[in-house]
């Protein structure tokens, strides 16, 4: 059996949380089969509870991290780093195209694939100032919350309304789930969370996400006791800049 | 016929000059090959100069951003764009990696793509610290040499001279030439112009640099009257600030 994924990054959402969204919607976190088993000796049926889950090691300090660079285990000595198949993956984009590869969420061919990375390239603007709201000093915080809305309502989710609207299907692309459509789901919650009213204009980008949030794998990913992190707060912020200031 | 690709941005490097290194290395600019066609009247052999060719439409108002904005031209708004194929390409990332692919410039299995991935990740976090040096203020250049100098002597060019130093070969990945290779060739000689001594302490760097500079492709690209762009100028920037500033 292969070893489990193990993500090293601080125990908050960050450039890591994609990372698991994309494991958790890909049915490797959470993900529980009943499977029937022989057994040998009596030749009856057991119910066997097959589980895929990922491991977290949580950087506390930079001690921690010094550790990860001093072993040569991060390859341009940076987390997020996630250690799966035998392989000590780097860089946000490389880990979550190498997950989506994997499990069938790329496409099916190189068109689909393209407009695929094109959407979630322009997502990941967008949600790169979520990430990076909790470090601002606390005056621009709330002019930043304000540009954040404007981006997403003006720029990106226009976009994606008229391609949902367009095609009338539940995914973006090629009529069924892609790293598209879990990058887009996690930012338009996470601005949610921030701006409630925020999708009021898009009718259709509602009930995709409603559609999205409803697929079980992700259904249990959103449910407490998941890995889903919470919002940043103090304590996060604290050890990130504990941890990564020079 | 395949209509040529058709590059729109600013007449400078920016975001696009990796775009325009990858098609010149891909063979698409400034290729030429001498094939012999034999015309149906006479039966005889003609020798025809077949060109691949990409175009520039190079923006220089805000009044051109705003009016391929306003066709639906950019899905996000934004430049690089690329006429390519019957699509309107963006994201810079998306765009390489399409002609990556596109010129079998990704590997050859998952485990290469995602090595090659990688490593123009981390090589693209380098080089967007030279795209914005240009912009910063006249003061802060000087620092941001040191920053860059430092960046790539300690994270960077250690971890490319190492893999070249075990495997030996003229490429980054699998023994050929790659996406990889093409941004990073890019980005050292784009480093050179600044920091003449860059390469240094690295040995196999240097000869990894000249022997891909040697490749036809890439040669034709380095010499005068090519498409590579020349460093930034004062017109250049004045330029971008034009178009881009709100």
């Amino acid at each position: 059996m292969a070893a489990r994924p193990k993500l090293h990054y601080p125990n908050g959402r960050g450039r890591m949380e994609s990372v698991r969204w994309v494991l958790a919607a890909a049915g490797v976190e959470g993900y529980r089969k009943a499977v029937l088993i022989q057994t040998p000796s009596e030749g009856s049926w057991i119910s066997h509870k097959k589980e895929f889950r990922f491991d977290e090691e949580f950087l506390e300090t930079k001690e921690q991290l010094h550790k990860l660079q001093d072993g040569n285990h991060l390859l341009f000595q940076q987390v997020p780093m996630v250690e799966i198949d035998g392989m000590k993956l780097v860089q946000t984009r490389s880990i979550l195209h190498y997950i989506a590869d994997k499990h069938n969420l790329f496409g099916k061919d190189l068109k689909e694939r393209t407009l695929i990375d094109m959407y979630v390239e322009g997502t990941l603007d967008l949600l790169e100032l979520l990430i990076m709201h909790p470090f601002l000093k606390p005056d621009d915080q709330q002019k930043e919350v304000v540009n954040m809305a404007q981006k997403a309502i003006i720029r990106y989710f226009p976009v994606f309304e008229k391609i949902l609207r367009g095609h009338g299907q539940n995914f973006l692309v090629g009529n069924q789930l892609s790293l598209a459509d879990v990058i887009l789901l996690q930012t338009i919650l996470a601005l949610e969370e921030k701006i409630p009213n925020i999708l009021s204009a898009f009718p259709f980008l509602q009930e995709y996400t409603v559609k999205l949030s409803n697929i079980p794998t992700i259904k249990r990913f959103l449910e407490p006791g998941s890995k889903k992190k919470p919002p940043p707060d103090e304590i996060y912020v604290r050890t990130v800049y504990n941890i990564f200031k020079p």
